[in-house]
């Protein structure tokens, strides 16, 4: 899909809610739309069939000072503009001058002081009716992947696996967590990573039990679970991978723990399929530690989204009614975590398609003993 | 200062402009305010003097099912709460539930969404009244720094400097800028840094003009400028410091940039003191470009607060009339970027005092040719 056409969807689809233009600052959408990477932005797209503005035919990005070279060099389609004033604050009052009636916005990404703001910035009678609330459009669409973002989510998920392999022959009992981790994160800075997509996950021994156990000085375990949750952000795009590797000799409960995590995570991929339901992909997972006893023990939901973010829609998580559709990227990863004791968590990032999916982390997942 | 008198201080403030309590959401508040890093967090912190409120004497810590753990480890002076519902809905229904009258938010760091949800949580003749916009009451404590958070922001800033200093001996023309930024991020890693604050930014040659120029597979000029721009975390805390150096030989037009923003660097350190307008620091640091014709190049503010986030306020604006505090810890960086030529800036991380500042980043500054 060219930016043109992500362009066009982004247009119809504020169209569809009835406004005349969009005001997009979320800065993934922003990229997604025009390719800029800069850390301040606000970009007016109008709706193709606007009629009575100045100037409703092209997009507009704004920016501030820091930006000029690069928003040249990277916006696409855009006409740049380096704001003095503040970049929202222009943007709204070139909505206002356009003369566009019902402009949306973002607002699970609007604060309610930048709301203050757009509206200080345009005359007095349009400030109650030019800014609508509209959700996330954008990100709504950014959801399904093209065929570009594919590539890229590949690459990204095949790095992953790579340094996962690589860290299995640098890990010792004793090491620390953090040793790990930067070895990891430096193997990928070598390999192009433009950095990780969330700090690095190593958990060992009881801090398997932390779900989100960050990296620290302790040491990895003579016998015991390790955890590894990690992604690299490759052309802005994000991987995601888990596995769970034990050092040392396991007892039958470890085994046993780990043996229904696999299985669980493996129910819940052969749910995926476009159609399916998010939360029956969860409850996929979750019924098969449930029958295990172990289901007290997966204290959140299955997965999320992937992509210019690390977490994007969809969450997949029990009740959850939205429909899973080819070209979403998602994660599986149910975890078992007993307070004390250990933790469990395998987690794969996949892309959804007609039959099923394909797993973008092919990393073996079968036992592994260090 | 220790967490209790943190709360007392957020309390006050919150009291002085005239709410019951204060839901915090904001996920470095959250930290000051507990020690608590979750990513999932929402804490009502009751006034000390409400009355009528069932349970105004404690502070809630409202998070989710990932960090039953980590929040019971973590979270100082807190009940937790570990949600079924989103922590933000459970805050808000115990907020009605306890009859406390005016709850302040965050209007800066609350979504219009997020607004919406909070009052979708409480009976519908609360909806209009309950929630009040206060601004970042706890962001701006935060501004001024307590003994140990000084203390920490030393060491980060000691281990930036000491960073820097290794970083020379490895750098050589030819050389990737991400080799660069990897070797870096290495090295901070083994040095017990959780993560950088924010992308390196290693930008050779003509890429220099980039202000945020992050390193990519562009190579290391045999002669030019390359400016390093990093922060490591270190326990939560965030360094910032720039150096530019001149690989080869430099032209006459090169030096005499590199002089000039030296001067103005020097001329901003000078004016930092407790009482210090903003707006007048930024204007030291401007006038001397302006006097050597370079002002027109240096296209953005002069500095920013930094703690537990990397841009934090104040800003040194133009144009900007708040006071420098003693125990603030701002960044002087004043930069000219020539398109199509070069890019220099320089910047160090200062603690106000009342007599001027220290400077917690004293690597040198003195023309580096390698």
């Amino acid at each position: 899909m060219s930016l043109n056409i992500r362009k066009k969807r982004a247009a119809a689809a504020a169209q569809a809610v009835g406004v005349d233009a969009l005001l997009v600052t979320h800065l993934p959408d922003v990229r997604w739309l025009c390719g800029f990477t800069g850390s301040s932005a606000a970009l007016v797209l109008p709706c193709a069939t606007t009629t009575g503005s100045r100037t409703a035919k092209r997009a507009l990005l704004f920016t501030d000072g820091r930006y000029i070279a690069q928003a040249k060099a990277e916006a696409q389609g855009m006409q740049v503009v380096i704001a003095t004033k503040p970049p929202l604050t222009e943007a709204c009052e070139w909505v206002a001058a356009a003369r566009i009636e019902r402009c949306g916005f973002d607002a699970t990404q609007t604060t309610v002081a930048a709301l203050d703001t757009m509206r200080k910035a345009v005359p007095g009678k349009l400030r109650r009716s030019l800014f609508v609330a509209v959700g996330p459009l954008v990100a709504r669409l950014r959801q399904v992947k093209d065929a570009a973002e594919i590539a890229q989510m590949r690459a990204a998920a095949s790095l992953g696996c790579s340094l996962f392999h690589r860290i299995l022959t640098f890990m010792q009992p004793g090491m620390t967590e953090t040793a790990v981790a930067a070895e990891l994160e430096h193997a990928a800075r070598l390999a192009g990573a433009e950095g990780m997509s969330f700090d690095t996950i190593v958990a060992g021994g009881v801090r398997s039990t932390l779900p989100h156990g960050h990296a620290t000085q302790a040491k990895l375990p003579r016998r015991g679970f390790v955890t590894l949750d990690f992604g690299v952000v490759l052309d802005g795009y994000c991987s995601d991978m888990t596995r769970t590797v034990h050092m040392g000799r396991a007892s039958a409960d470890e085994r046993d723990a780990y043996d229904a995590v696999l299985d669980a995570q493996q129910a819940g991929l052969a749910a995926v399929r476009a159609g399916a339901i998010v939360g029956d992909v969860d409850e996929a997972a979750r019924a098969v530690l449930r029958r295990a006893g172990l289901d007290k023990w997966f204290t959140h939901s299955t997965g999320h989204g992937v992509g210019l973010e690390i977490h994007e829609g969809p969450r997949l998580a029990a009740k959850r009614t939205e429909k899973l559709e080819s070209g979403m990227i998602v994660t599986i990863e149910p975890g078992v975590y007993m307070p004390g004791r250990f933790g469990v968590r395998i987690e794969d990032t996949v892309l959804v398609t007609r039959a099923g999916c394909e797993i973008l982390t092919p990393s073996p997942k079968a036992w592994i003993e260090l």
